[in-house]
């Protein structure tokens, strides 16, 4: 039996994933062959007063499959599409898109949380993987392992052209009559998991994505559809409330200059998403998460997704900084590990990114490199009432307001 | 947000679960309210020339929920209802049925499994849970965590009964136009992960089960179904040829006694369930494993899944008694754990049984008791060509006749 290429899936525009391949769909190149079923399911699930775009929910089965990605050896200026690049010398446009002012973002974004990290464990260096496919589009992984301070951090952006089946596209302004053929789409987005050692230290993890189809040609009327989704989330093992007050305000603060909603909603959809259900518990302190998000002004949500990727490091790298040397024992130890266990189940048995991108055979270590490098599963394990592991859980099970 | 009690699930009668609750479907107790969707997938995969009914495919949606487990301070007799258990002083038949027969088989399994493991650690004990649920069954679950030879030894029972949907039932000698109501069936299973310490000491999973539906009562001529499934396999971080080949010898010598063409397939059926997918290699290096097995007589079942039960000591211990004291190096533990950690993305993203565990809110500790106490993932790690290493994973991506 050789390895599959192709399978079944659930693409969500939902995801969350710690999976660099946004939206591996039917690559245009001729070499691809769909053979297999997709179930595309856009939910819009925005309740502000002013969405400008009716809520639809939609689910479409029809044929994807992935292309094989090529490893590369240097890190190309661009993973656009010549035709989308407005800055290349051969472009006759001046004039920068969305899509390659995304993507200059992420790879800023990459570039900046890479050399913080770097800078503070103090010695190891991210290992880089450079790739492309064929047809459009690539990434860059980068993966610190078993550096001072960090046990596994993986820092990846990636920028995905696809074919949409016809029937995942939905226009407000489109007639319920017209049919588009498969609709063309861009997807790029940077996304990032950091395990520290130090059981007092937090795991972080953020993603910021942006989405846009082409306008269907053979529907007239039905234009060009976009979106941005994201997040930012703080996993500790042990909760220093000053810690997450901190993490929290600076997520708050990159939301309050765009909108006064958006943190009490993000941090409420944060909440709602990472729920380990068979649990009944949250992975973590949560912070922000947002997608299918396109009902404002896409410059405003372009320098809100800016926004929130620069406030990833002062969020994070100062509690890092403040909890990095604390002695611990093999107590706190083992339960990071358990907490690092819950982690994992939330990964793969839930997060939309992972299990589409295990089912659509993407690149499959840079999918799983969200994993811890150690994690533990002792039977039965319940924490003393009162104790700080107690703590968390609580605040896991019971979500709190922290500013 | 409160902890979800039901979810839709996929259940398939070839779950070859660690998770003891086998069928934990909508329980016949009043207090259930079945409010989520099932899809029960009923295939039967059998080639033998000798069928004697005729291979069906039926997938179902309807309605399902499970009802709470309820600690017990004892071990009843039976988890049967009284109704079936007719060994009970109130019954009025004298002759023992197959549920009976079966129950008090896995039972009788799970006290000698659990005596040779006791033995073979020489000191640590396995801690026991019972439970019951009000509308009939329950279980015991064994768990010996930290033990000087095994880091995590869970050996689990249960008796499930449920209420399967109605489309789910199909007869062979019911009439196409006969639409019975809702089939109440009965489900019993003995299950079982050993994760050694050593890195020379395999890994062990078994599980063996029966199933039976009641005769619907208002679909004249349909008669009670039944199957057996099950399996034992093999899953060690290094090859030991010796080892491997005496594993698979006993499960061919229990094949052997009843039927010459049982070894090579369910040796392959076995190959083919424990697949990762996403990695393109299996989780180990196998043994049998069956399902949806009644195309023979219902007797000869019974023995051959006693016999294959009857198996596990003579299978495992001798390869753990030579194994558990083998010197190792950091470098053995950190590719034992390495493997560990596909045996959690197998059990977490494909094992049937798990993943119908976590979406149905069974008992979440018993279900995850297959899961390693302790696992890794490193980055992108590729054993050397021609190491150790490198042969395991070989024998995983390219499955080998071992006898």
């Amino acid at each position: 039996m050789s390895p599959p290429t192709t399978a079944s899936a659930i693409v969500s525009s939902s995801s969350s994933s710690s999976y660099f391949t946004l939206f591996p769909l039917t690559s245009t190149s001729p070499k691809s062959k769909p053979t297999t079923k997709l179930s595309f399911n856009f939910s819009k699930t925005q309740t502000r007063n002013l969405t400008l775009k009716t809520t639809t929910t939609t689910t479409i089965r029809s044929a994807v499959s992935i292309e094989k990605e090529v490893p590369e050896t240097e890190r190309p200026n661009t993973f656009l599409r010549e035709s989308d690049d407005h800055d290349s010398p051969s472009s006759s446009s001046s004039s920068s898109t969305v899509r390659s002012r995304f993507e200059k973002m992420i790879r800023k974004a990459q570039d900046s949380v890479c050399k913080a990290i770097e800078g503070a464990d103090g010695g190891a260096k991210f290992k880089e993987d450079v790739w492309s496919r064929p047809g459009g589009g690539g990434g860059i992984s980068r993966v610190l392992q078993d550096g001072a301070v960090w046990e596994k951090a993986g820092v990846n952006v990636s920028v995905v052209y696809g074919v949409m089946p016809p029937e995942a596209y939905r226009a407000a302004t489109a007639s319920a009559e017209v049919k588009p053929g498969p609709v063309p789409f861009f997807a790029a987005g940077i996304s990032s998991v950091l395990h520290p050692k130090n059981p007092f230290a937090p795991t972080l993890h953020f993603n910021y994505r942006y989405f846009e189809t082409d306008a269907p040609k053979d529907a007239p009327g039905a234009p060009r559809q976009w979106w941005f989704g994201g997040g930012t989330d703080l996993t500790p093992a042990y909760i220093f409330e000053e810690d997450v007050k901190h993490f929290h305000s600076v997520q708050k603060s990159a939301c309050d200059k765009f909108d006064p909603t958006f943190y009490p909603r993000f941090k409420k959809w944060c909440d709602d998403y990472f729920y380990i259900k068979h649990r009944g518990e949250r992975r973590g302190l949560g912070g922000i998460f947002f997608d299918d998000l396109n009902d404002y002004d896409q410059e405003m949500l372009l320098s809100f997704a800016t926004e929130c990727a620069n406030s990833v490091v002062p969020a994070y790298i100062p509690i890092i900084e403040k909890r990095k040397d604390t002695p611990f024992t093999d107590q706190h130890k083992a339960w990071q590990q358990l907490r690092r266990g819950r982690y994992v189940e939330f990964n793969l048995v839930y997060d939309r990114g992972t299990t589409f991108g295990l089912k659509t055979g993407g690149r499959i270590e840079s999918i799983l490199v969200s994993l811890p490098l150690t994690a533990r599963w002792e039977y039965d394990h319940k924490p003393e009432n009162g104790t700080e592991e107690w703590k968390l859980l609580d605040a896991c099970i019971n979500p709190k307001e922290w500013i």
